[in-house]
């Protein structure tokens, strides 16, 4: 049995305040930094443009010689290499206006003559000019600590002639799986009676890859108190270890209780349904989560206990993808017990998937997404508005 | 001057109505099959479990020997390796339940003694035992054609014996940036006056990454004719070309006459903002969109052409990433052109960004979404709800 289980939500708060984001950098080339987190203010090394250039194809002048200018009563202006009084040069978009021009008369208000242009529209100062600076001053800043980099602020920053960055490392997530019973998947060993293929550690792989952290599989441990401990011992170095199997209350449940002898074991049991058996702990500042065997309970611990620790290691927002959707069958749950009901959905609805237990993976097959009906509530009715977080 | 500009949602259409999801597959190992797409229905190759299972910690019993077990009345049974007729054996969960088990009494109701077990409950036929196929049975659909695969996908197929998955192949895009002015980014070499690092290219290499296609991206072609016309050509085997610059109404924009030539130009100029220059064509069955050179203009053409084109071609679904938000300020915006209004997002609250041109990337680096702010409309009013699409 367990002595007491524990509140979900409080047990997830309690983790995550015992855990800091990430302090390490790193310095990474800015075309492999795609979503990757500033470790500091980035300010302007320079302007951009770096020179007054043309906004639009046409000629650069000083705007005071089109003073009047207009169909009737245009204005010629010399062609030359420079701009001067009097004269103009033709450019193109992107291109440096150089000289005193201070503006540009765009190609359809002209009419080139052989070594002359009739201008036919009158410019202001700076018009179809992009001026020195006008998108970046150096000094400015370009981006604060903790901005999470995107394709086009990649391309402002190369815009601006860097080709490195400053950004937070990414959380080294350990991953041991337990189980005498387990083989390890992709080896092309077929199962004995009482076997299964060791699918928490490969799905908490994956996951750890898409939340942003750094997977570190290791092999499968034993159902052998020394030997989890040693797996345990070794992978201290990483920021959190995902611990899967061995954490209920059978004989042979040993990872709660190494942990407790380890270091601080926070909570072990959750009202929560189904992942009841799930565990954290700590050991050496060491963050541990221990996932149930069962995979649909492995998937709940995941979501709301992995999940939110590496994402906030990582620096980045626990956006947790949602769409409302409108249930089309009562959501039984467990009242007392947060529940991660999975539901399919189509076309704004949202379909209960019913199951028996936390070990058919196939109910998960079919869900698009997970409804939360908090401890307090009993169900949520047909025709009700709900929130589904999306399964990534 | 552009002859007649386009609608920019139905020269979206057009160009999408003109091409198929890829045909073409590949067998990817399954541990990188995340986000991939299934190219064909799966069935499954065993059954799960593929023998009965313990699904509790206790013993596996034959259930009519349990009947009548109560506290006060238990039935005692033999511990022995075989379960058969008043006999038991000790079963930790997931382990087979052998002989003619079909039932497990869980540990919470026995008292072990010496040789035999105290049964202090009666079970029902089946009760605490996972079935022979109860997760999937040999020959039943897992996954239809056109799944894309998720970790939890990934760790049943896993769990299924399989290593192996046919997918679709990615869509192949070559991105060829143009423009003499240009210099490649991250090369070291620093600007003269009329010189710009090449970052067109760079962002669409970095959403075709991210929106699931395999970016090709070419060298710097210069401005003329003779070398545009043989990159596109040398690029035919792409499922797509994005071709960056050079396709505006100036003499040097010679993208769309070349496309014009090579094949078929279906539209050069959008009744759109920014992006007006937006060209589409099609050479010999490749579709190509040309971007404009300014990179805000670029990064709208991106979201309107090339983001849905690439998920079509990959069998993706077209699902853009939106909240709901409160508008701070008035959006105005062009009559008759489609806007593509960037906007600050803020606790629900959007912000539009005031900017004068679409040279200006730093507007993107503020923003966190785009409204688009159809034709028809003039512009929106602040304290409406509008939706709001997220910038990835």
């Amino acid at each position: 049995m367990f002595k007491k289980l524990a509140d979900a939500s409080e047990a997830s708060q309690t983790l995550l305040k015992s855990c800091k984001p990430l302090a390490r950098i790193e310095f990474l080339a800015l075309k492999h930094a795609t979503k990757r987190v500033l470790s500091q203010n980035l300010k302007s090394p320079t302007n951009l443009p770096g020179f007054d250039r043309a906004a639009m194809d046409g000629y650069a002048v000083r705007s005071k010689d089109t003073r009047g200018a207009r169909p009737l009563t245009p204005v010629y202006l010399k062609i030359k290499n420079q701009v001067e009084k009097g004269t103009c040069v033709p450019v193109r978009t992107g291109m440096s206006a150089s000289g005193d021009a201070d503006a540009v008369v765009m190609i359809e208000d002209t009419i080139l003559h052989k070594n002359h242009v009739e201008i036919t529209a009158e410019v202001h100062p700076y018009r179809n000019l992009a001026r020195v600076g006008e998108d970046m001053m150096v000094g400015d800043l370009v981006f604060g600590e903790g901005h999470v980099l995107r394709p086009p602020d990649i391309s402002l920053l190369a815009a601006l002639g860097l080709s490195e960055v400053e950004v937070y490392q990414k959380p080294k997530v350990s991953i041991i799986p337990t189980g005498s019973e387990l083989v390890p998947p992709f080896s092309g060993k077929t199962l004995q009676p009482g076997q299964a293929y060791e699918i928490n550690g490969l799905m908490s792989e994956l996951y750890v890859n898409i939340w942003g952290g750094i997977p570190r599989r290791q092999l499968i441990a034993k159902d052998d108190p020394t030997v989890i401990k040693e797996a345990i011992l070794s992978n201290l170095d990483a920021d959190l270890i995902l611990l899967s199997g061995g954490t209920s209350v059978g004989d042979k449940d040993y990872a709660p209780p190494v942990i407790d002898e380890l270091g601080k074991l926070l909570v072990h049991g959750m009202r929560m349904t189904p992942g009841k058996p799930t565990a954290l702990g700590i050991v050496e500042d060491t963050p541990i989560i221990c996932l149930p065997g069962y995979p649909v309970a492995a998937l709940a611990a995941l979501y709301l206990f992995a999940r939110p620790l590496i994402k906030k290691l990582a620096h980045l927002r626990e956006d947790r993808p949602q769409v409302e959707a409108e249930l089309t069958r009562k959501i039984t749950s467990r009242p007392g017990y947060l529940s991660f009901t999975r539901v399919a959905l189509k076309d704004g609805l949202a379909t209960p998937i019913m199951t028996t237990g936390a070990g058919i993976l196939s109910s998960v097959a079919q869900a698009q997404g997970y409804v939360l009906v908090p401890e307090e509530v009993e169900g949520i009715e047909p025709g009700e508005k709900t929130i589904v977080n999306l399964i990534e």
